[in-house]
């Protein structure tokens, strides 16, 4: 174990040292797992699943697993809200779609995709990677998820080496 | 201005700095303005509130301005999905009620308030000071709000330095 004493090189003052931990954490080492429904699902069922998988944010999917879209909280309140019948109602109408979706992949810093939550104002991103069909089209696999959870447990973590 | 280069005495290690850093933050220093209602507010003006102001948690106040409940996107949509009449139905019925509310003040250090966050499963807690009514009560007056959003933007710009 290092010493707890004594002079160390940095050529950083505190603050760089800081910066410098913070931008190297990569995405993939603190993501959750997804949360993810079919484009046809009613609202309903998605709000169900929403509670059930205590997640606030669900990615919807094709079949094949590649993201179509986003469903926050927010945007299922405003439909609950509206009056609509959310048995009949399926999420396609009412998502966030691709390619409006902001996303981050696994070897994305935690610093750059921090940004894109605060810039984009939104909760939570889907975490990607390229995949290819059988059919040989192109899309985006969704392998995980990063909130602001996510963000604010990092923290957590880091500030208890005190 | 300090040179970007050469030694320093620390005698920390690296992730000590980050960490002391990290718990150096007070609350006071990054909250956001705190949106209220009241306990009589119904359930569909209440997520009215909530669109209007743009925040994912209602604070409900007596007339005083002293802190009686909270309220979240998730309570919310619960209750819009569960066919209660929500132009009746007062959000005082639904709200998490103190004492069982669980709060943060400006002098906290934001690591620990993220602590709370994280254990206590909320996205926002109320930021308060002891208060005295006119008839000699005494209360909590809410005076901002700490949401992981604010614990989100700290991080971006503690990386910011790189």
């Amino acid at each position: 174990a290092r010493p707890r004493v004594g002079y160390y090189y940095s050529g950083r003052s505190p603050n760089r040292v800081v910066a410098e931990k913070l931008c190297s954490v990569k995405v993939g080492t603190i993501i959750s797992i997804p949360a993810v429904v079919t484009e046809n699902c009613s609202v309903y069922d998605a709000v169900v699943a929403m509670f059930i998988k205590d997640v606030g944010t669900l990615f919807v999917v094709k079949e094949v697993g590649l993201l179509e879209g986003v469903l926050s909280r927010k945007d299922l309140l405003k439909t609950t809200l509206g009056g609509h019948d959310i048995h009949q109602l399926p999420v396609g109408v009412i998502m966030t779609r691709m390619p409006n979706v902001i996303y981050t992949t696994s070897d994305e810093t935690v610093w750059s995709a921090a940004k894109k939550l605060i810039t984009h104002q939104v909760d939570a991103l889907p975490v990607v990677r390229s995949a290819t069909q059988a059919d040989g089209g192109e899309g985006l696999e969704v392998i995980g998820r990063l909130s602001k959870t996510n963000i604010t447990r990092l923290f957590v973590e880091l500030g208890e080496g005190q």
